[in-house]
């Protein structure tokens, strides 16, 4: 009896053994592979670690570890222009044999030429116009899939890769390193939201709860006795800048323990995760690499990043050198 | 070695009967023993059963495994009115000698001498404008500390129990039922959803970010240096009816599989959910317990319930009935 006590006990410890090996090889891998080592590097697993682990002052229950992501520029690249906005060109040729009147009206006869220049000179309002024109009149399952079939075969004019290849691998790493130590990750981005959330599960691990970003008004109504959510050329909600606050409020009720973003439209985010109680992560990456990505903060007309950097240096924020921090910068080579 | 080598496999399988065993009481255990044996249980059983076991036809992955609950009526009760309306004058008598003109003003001069029924004669706009005046008007960290005192303290007048115990045994077994089999359980109600989520995660197990209500606005300030959001007197959005799945697809963006309700309020939700591929589920609670609870239907000012009975009966949706279904009603005991 006591043998059988022994050895189920040892058997028992072989199993412990077994179990706490694997966590310490896990332990000994480096979580963020294409990060340089450096402070950047430093700061977020000094920062994970400190929030996760059970002894330390600056214990963060699972629950409330969320972390809140900007998009365009954050995750995948925003250059020469929004990939969104190339979606909606491409909508436009898709939709053009339907609208004949688009052969001389702008902004879709320029865009119809092949012209975007000319297409972008109405501003805000062209494109707002071409928004509607094209992401509206359908039911959200309709729109799902047309964006599905989009992303599947669209290509980046300079890498000539899918756009969803065109994400920063050392984001999928910090992505993957802040779930593996129980964050909640969310995609805060001025981007659609439906344009977004066919993909995101697939290409970030993030699923459609956890997408929040600008958005159209749909409106319920039934069709031949069938539930149907129909998208209507009418803005509902734009998420960015004091925005992105409001939505996670709106759609979280939480603020963030971590908030990662690019561009001055991402500052009310950072400042509203970064000025909770307790321990807090304010990130902003800096587009400073022309060689295997773009160099740009200010001006700019995509991701400007001004007040941001002042406020990253008065309050301490990391800012990521994509030259100098990361170690590779997509999932594939590819320099200009 | 041979024996070391046994042993340990005898110490394994110990430790795995012992792991199996516990399965198997949970297995025999029932999982929902407020309801009693009939047709509703047997089809909740029947239902988590056939989507959640690997090899039925009807299997759901558990990314996909979304209920959605109303929260008045289905949940907690909302007789003999909202219980946000008791929040309401609750925070207007608590606000009175800040508005010495209240002392005069309708509707809130009904409130102040007790006279509830004139302060509701004003209609929807009467209500409004108290919910503006007792919602509105202060950052969104110093409204839910407001509704987690009141929530502490408030009693409901029949009961004299705290409006959170004022909750359905019944429902919060089938909470935890479904999140016990993957499924991920949101509340999509009328209510405010800054008036909820402060104790939905204590009371229901459900987190704030699956709470989905109706909103008013707010707005992104700096205070002295200090980001805050302020809470606007302006309407967002009502979830209610058309806008339950409007708020579904705009907070989950996948379509629920169960979805349970108790009044017309519920209705598009419940077809919503009813009309994806699949297996699905839809519920209706029916207030026919006049002892134990309320008996109410058609015509009711509070959870009226006709269209949807007769969609219910056309759809092949289960009715609850409280009376009959229900082997408890509240946590505690208590007859009319």
């Amino acid at each position: 009896m006591k043998r059988i006590r022994f050895q189920f006990s040892l058997g028992y410890s072989l199993l412990a053994a077994f179990l706490l090996g694997f966590g310490h090889m896990a332990m000994a891998c480096d979580p963020l592979p294409s990060w340089n080592e450096g402070a950047a590097k430093q700061f977020i697993i000094e920062f994970v670690k400190t929030t996760t682990e059970k002894r330390s002052e600056n214990f963060v229950p699972e629950a409330e570890r969320i972390a809140v992501f900007d998009n365009d520029g954050t995750l995948w690249a925003e250059q020469p222009m929004y990939f969104q906005a190339f979606f909606i060109f491409d909508r436009i040729k898709a939709l053009a044999p339907q609208h004949p009147e688009w052969q001389t009206e702008e902004p879709f006869a320029s865009v119809l030429r092949g012209d975007i220049k000319s297409a972008l000179a109405g501003g805000e309002h062209a494109l707002m116009e071409m928004a509607m024109a094209t992401h509206a009149g359908m039911s959200t399952q309709e729109f799902e899939q047309i964006v599905k079939d989009w992303v599947a075969t669209a290509k980046h004019p300079l890498t000539k890769k899918p756009f969803t290849e065109m994400v920063y691998q050392p984001m999928l790493e910090l992505l993957g390193y802040l779930r593996g130590h129980g964050y909640k990750t969310y995609i805060v981005s001025g981007g659609g939201i439906e344009f977004m959330r066919p993909w995101t599960e697939a290409v970030y691990g993030i699923p459609p709860e956890q997408v929040i970003g600008s958005s159209i008004k749909t409106k319920f109504e039934m069709q031949n006795g069938k539930p149907a959510l129909m998208r209507l050329p009418e803005l509902n909600f734009i998420d960015d800048k004091e925005g992105k606050p409001v939505a996670i409020n709106q759609h979280i009720g939480r603020r963030p323990i971590a908030a990662f973003g690019n561009s001055d439209g991402d500052l009310q985010m950072l400042q509203w995760t970064g000025a909770g109680e307790g321990k807090r992560f304010a990130l902003y990456v800096h587009h400073d690499d022309a060689v295997r990505e773009w160099a740009y903060d200010h001006p700019s007309s995509i991701g400007q990043l001004e007040k941001g950097l002042v406020e990253a240096a008065a309050n301490g924020w990391t800012v990521v050198s994509m030259k100098n921090d990361w170690k590779r910068v997509f999932p594939f080579e590819w320099e200009h």
